[in-house]
């Protein structure tokens, strides 16, 4: 499969069109960015790192029997990808309390939740991906009540299945933004990427913060963790 | 009844304690207050509007079979209710689009929504009440999933049965708040009030608003506006 046309860039992923309109090329970039943008940077190896760390992942779901839209890595910073119509919402899955929802609700960091919290949000950087639920999606026609079903079904599976196997590799999920979007044939399927820019992920032992939070918050050291996580993770497969 | 210690005094309403623990009584007062307090103002009879407006609306919810905490007004200005425990949430019941959903989302006000939008807010002034979710409610203790469920279901019926009744006033419920608590027997029922101060009405031919906007942006004719409701309502009785 080769590269057609740069059909959307993002601050940290470059799609491409393919021959077959079935199919897109994900490029995974060294480009970060946080805070809607304003903070941005190039980390060093980052593409790679994360392209690795999600084609993991998304083969690990692909065992549990949970679709995605990954078909197979064609080189280190790149995925072969099914295309899909993307419904414009981020589905965050929170196991502990950690970054806005420390903020708006004002709890501590780190704060283990009695039940996992599910956020839907809408994606639009205009509006700064306001926070929404299933009445404001429908309203908006970003998605049916039908589709945030599934997609909250599939969030909780995703979540089950990838807490335990951080936990393996002594990492603990915090939380994870997931996005979906729909196959041809209108089937929900994971879309995007799973990787330490989407999520936060602790060390099990120490606590420390493995994750994009160390580019936010200037800890250092941010491929290296990027790696190390990888480097946990393949020992598993 | 008579009024006991004060047990709450909120920015339009005092809650007065019994002689019977089952009972409070809720005083309307003519106090307003907006954007989280920072504007204040008296406006003549306001208590006594919001009152006699409440007290109507609450008995066509009984007779639709929809509990709430009124039993009855004791003087033009009062209600013994029930007491309750309340639960920290308001439920923001929307047809139209209006206020901070217009903000949030940058939609038209007074668009018309393609399904009815439940907003659960947590109550808490020092955190400016923030849109919230089920799993938010339950993570910080407010209230059960079952609890929730109860509570949209009531929500779902309340915004039924008022839409009707203010539409054969001519009038629009473009959207209204509601507050729910537990009686000692942990039956779930409707509570505080629901008046002008509480949602939003415009008149269904000129499309004006008769509601505390007029106060929130300076319109004038605020209690001559919540009488024209209430004069509308009573005519139904």
């Amino acid at each position: 499969m080769e590269k057609q046309d740069l059909l959307y860039e993002g601050k940290a992923k470059k799609v491409y069109a393919t021959k077959d309109p079935n199919f897109i090329i994900m490029h995974y970039k060294d480009d970060t960015a946080a805070y809607n943008g304003i903070k941005r940077a190039q980390i060093k190896n980052k593409g790679r790192i994360n392209s690795a760390i999600a084609a993991i992942l998304f083969e690990r779901l692909h065992q549990e029997g949970i679709p995605t839209h990954f078909i197979r890595r064609i080189n280190e910073e790149e995925h072969l990808c099914k295309k899909l119509d993307i419904i414009k919402l981020e589905v965050i899955v929170r196991n502990r309390v950690a970054g806005s929802m420390a903020k708006r609700l004002n709890l501590k960091e780190g704060t283990r939740l009695p039940n996992t919290v599910y956020e839907l949000c809408y994606k639009d950087d205009d509006l700064g991906d306001p926070l929404i639920n299933d009445h404001h999606a429908v309203a908006l026609a970003i998605a049916s009540y039908d589709d945030v079903k599934t997609i909250n079904k599939m969030a909780e599976k995703i979540n089950r299945v990838l807490t335990d196997f951080f936990d393996s590799a002594g990492i603990i999920l915090i939380n994870m933004k997931v996005e979906f979007g729909k196959t041809s044939d209108g089937k929900i399927v994971l879309a995007d990427e799973i990787s330490p820019d989407s999520s936060r992920l602790w060390d099990k032992e120490t606590m420390e913060i493995l994750d994009k939070d160390r580019f936010r918050r200037d800890l250092g050291r941010v491929a290296e963790s990027y790696q190390e996580i990888l480097d946990r993770i393949n020992k598993l497969c």
